[in-house]
């Protein structure tokens, strides 16, 4: 069994209006003392899987700051303070791509980037769309691009659809539906 | 066809030994603008599924400094500069699992968080695996987990197993291996 390490100090190294750092000072079980930078917690974000129908998975396609390109992808957004995550999950989507869902399940709770961000997401299988807006805050449109399952290698081999979140969402999803027998 | 967003300006909002944050003003095609944190760069790191044999992946169990906890997951790390990508991930899983490969190749580029961090991480399907160590940094020795493809859909259980890049890069790699046939 596996003893986490010791947390002997920590402190705020960087902070902006977005990122907080804070520096930790572990000590391991053996001893190993090692310093290592991360970014703290916050609350969990949703990426959504709509299903348009059996075969077809609603994507959008919207500009990145961080890869300053446009990335096609799944619906995803932060739960606000109080907000039940399915509810954070249905309100993205009406959003995003004009759809609510009556159908919403969660199906796997993932972390980014595990060596250095605490941040995870709630992935949600959204099923049985009814056609529905809200006024989101994007800064122009958000393309929704249907995609049939069918075609999902083609889609693999898009440079733009390469978010990791994305990729593992999608196939969680085709797995919990039953699309994906055993290997 | 989508026009990217015009930077009309960006400066460095915060700084730490591994992150820095900036911040950009945008012009979006339609005249919106919009002011974004992003985290600059850096070199891409790789991710590695390594293959004992047709049937066994080999996951490492190791402290994550980001979510505070033992993650269960696959070998990865940052290419140095000036390395070759494949070499790299060679490296890393003799530092990591004792192993190193005959047989390697990038199937995929995948981003992290899109939107607000540019880095990249390339996957890195590994076979035709020898016995061959080399001394890592770890603080502590890295646990290493034979999984049977097979048993994917317990792995998935697993709240241990949920980095999002790690589940995207197995199920690539078995798509790449010919395992999960199309939906």
């Amino acid at each position: 069994m596996l003893r986490k390490p010791k947390i002997l100090d920590r402190r705020i190294v960087a902070q902006s209006r977005l990122f907080r750092v804070e520096e930790v000072d572990l000590e391991f079980a053996n001893g190993a003392r090692r310093t290592f930078e991360r970014v703290p917690g916050g609350t969990d974000s949703v990426m959504i899987v709509p299903m348009l129908d059996a075969e077809t998975v609603l994507l959008i396609r919207e500009y990145g700051a961080g890869s300053d390109r446009y990335e096609l992808g799944l619906p995803k957004g932060v739960v606000e303070a109080g907000e039940d995550p399915l509810a954070a999950a249905d309100r993205e989507i009406q959003e995003e791509i004009g759809y609510g869902a009556r159908d919403l399940r969660i199906i796997k709770r993932v972390s980014l980037v595990p060596g250095y961000i605490e941040h995870h997401s709630l992935i949600v299988l959204a099923r049985d769309l009814y056609p529905k807006s809200l006024p989101g805050d994007e800064p122009e449109p958000i393309e929704v691009v249907p995609w049939r399952l069918d075609a999902i290698d083609a889609l693999l081999a898009r440079e733009d659809f390469d978010e990791a979140r994305s990729v593992a969402a999608l196939f969680i999803a085709l797995r919990v539906m039953g699309r994906e027998p055993r290997p």
